[in-house]
């Protein structure tokens, strides 16, 4: 993420936005300087092995697990689960269907933490095992939450971008951007939708294949998503438990997801109107020498976003205070800028 | 927290680390213009409405909930629910001792998804009722979960750093900066010693009140803390459930934060590999370009930071665009730096 834009000049959109009014000084100040080449053709003078791999492998490879590791561990769990589980089915008690069946199921139920008791432990070494399994389940769950949704968004978006670009006649990158700002919104939203499906699909689903009363099947819909699980509603038919497998896991993230969203959207609402406030209110003489970082007199451009940063909470103390003891540390000819010469005697020492 | 140290200097934490070798530069810049006052002295020129009335009520007032603002939540849906599941009790059937502790226990049981389903709702009503409760219940849950282990942590610290500060003869300064480098550490070291004497509190309640085996009441109290809640374990005397009214809910809600904390050392983990290889690469003449904000061929200070922090992903361009935008709006003279000539053009305009 980081990594992206780094390469681009700072202040590229700003100047897209206020060239009219800029133009003519920044057209006067690039005469200061030769411009002979753009910037992608520039050749770093100093090449550092790290630089030779890509950032996204190096750092986040092994700490920051994709979707698909995501993906693998799950299948791992869940067939780790029902193997176990199947081997002392004889130590669970309940309703029972299918023996393999039975065990995946229970799984799936002790692992989203439903746990309806509809099948439950009847022996020290099961009701350990399940201690066992709720607990990974549980971390389990957080680590699915934090990929599998923004996947399924990711996807979602990219055919909606796709909807409105064949109504519309406007580029996909101008729907991205729009995307881009009201993302946490388009999220929520379409989580909210695929929640709607689900409630609805099970609902109907209980109603014909369990053979429960509508009120009943949306009690049973809405306890299950929850991981409430009292238990006096639940799949007790073969069929039942093979949809049950995949809907249970699906509508138990997707609630979650719906809840992480909507604290999501409240924290962005939040943040906007201290952003707000912080643009509007007025610059006096006492922020001026705040804000003045090199003690110059003047605030300038850097200066100033600094400070409003800070005021807004973006960027803290620490993080000034750690960048600006590698600058003092780079700056090898105690100017208080880094030039050339400065990176020409890093090289030579 | 944004307003908090912006009334300081920027740079004062730095300066004072790289005291020695700076200071000769820095009195000489100091020569440059006067300080006649310190700053706390500076009354502002201009004196906005707003700001009259602190930050925190203005903005985070109405939308960020306070501590006790939660525990009124808290209480009014307890005690919601309490006075409608008493008055519907007789459409509940299962496990019943005293009739109001049920209701409260039922409530308890609800709001935290734990289900075990020993007291189940026997009516269209109650199980809509029961619906309705789940979800604002997860809903509450996950509001307690971002404010009162916080508030709980911070007590200990607190603590903390007293017994540290009676043994050892380090200023409660010194404390509290360790504290801050180490903070989601001890923050999860802390929970998780809450948990376990929370687990060994409930095994210890659940064998001698509710005369279960050692076993089965540590299967009860894990089944209880995850919200499983299978159900065939549960508390079911009048003295066990009081217990469990106050011991499900911290129990569930110190289960969870203990994974939050466990997902934030993560991420903290990850965060601090990401800021070391920024702050350890290189510079090349390329970097220096790109962090060249406002193009007079060298990098200062503030601009260095600007560049590095976006590196690090703190800040994003959207952030800086924002800003830059005030900025040349408050930029009255177009000199490409404010300066109290700004500001008194902008009074008297």
């Amino acid at each position: 993420m980081a990594s992206d834009d780094t390469n681009e000049p700072l202040l590229l959109r700003s100047q897209d936005t206020v060239a009219q009014k800029a133009k003519g000084r920044l057209n006067q100040r690039r005469l200061l300087r030769s411009r002979s080449a753009p910037h992608t053709d520039h050749a770093p003078l100093v090449i550092n092995d790290k630089e030779s791999i890509p950032l996204s492998e190096t750092i986040f490879g092994n700490l920051h697990p994709s979707f698909k590791k995501v993906a693998i561990i799950l299948m791992v769990y869940l067939g780790v689960g029902t193997l176990i589980f199947y081997l002392v089915r004889n130590q669970i008690k309940g309703m029972k269907t299918e023996r393999f069946l039975d065990a995946l199921y229970f799984t799936i139920v002790t692992m989203t933490t439903v746990g309806y008791g509809d099948l439950v432990p009847n022996s020290d070494l099961t009701k350990l095992l399940a201690c066992a399994f709720v607990f990974s389940g549980m971390a389990l769950m957080g680590l699915i939450l934090s990929k599998a949704a923004d996947y399924l968004v990711e996807k979602q978006e990219v055919l909606l971008i796709k909807a409105m670009h064949m109504r519309q006649k406007v580029g996909p990158s101008e729907i991205l951007k729009e995307l881009e700002i009201n993302k946490t919104r388009y999220k929520f939203f379409l989580v909210f939708l695929l929640l709607l499906i689900l409630v609805i699909v099970g609902t109907i689903f209980l109603v014909n294949v369990e053979k429960l009363e509508v009120i009943d099947a949306f009690y049973c819909v809405c306890s299950t998503i929850t991981t409430l699980g009292y238990g006096d509603k639940s799949f007790s038919t073969q069929a039942g438990r093979i949809f049950a497998v995949f809907w249970i896991l699906t509508g138990t993230i997707c609630l979650a997801q719906f809840f992480l969203y909507m604290a999501e959207l409240n924290t962005e609402s939040r943040q906007k109107a201290l952003v707000n406030w912080v643009l509007t209110r007025k610059m006096t003489n006492y922020d001026l020498e705040a804000a003045d970082l090199d003690e110059d007199g003047t605030v300038g451009a850097a200066e100033f976003v600094i400070y409003k940063l800070k005021e807004m909470g973006k960027i803290s103390q620490e993080d000034i205070t750690l960048v600006m003891k590698e600058f003092e540390e780079l700056d090898i000819d105690q100017s208080g800028t880094l030039s050339v010469s400065d990176i020409t005697l890093a090289q030579s020492s």
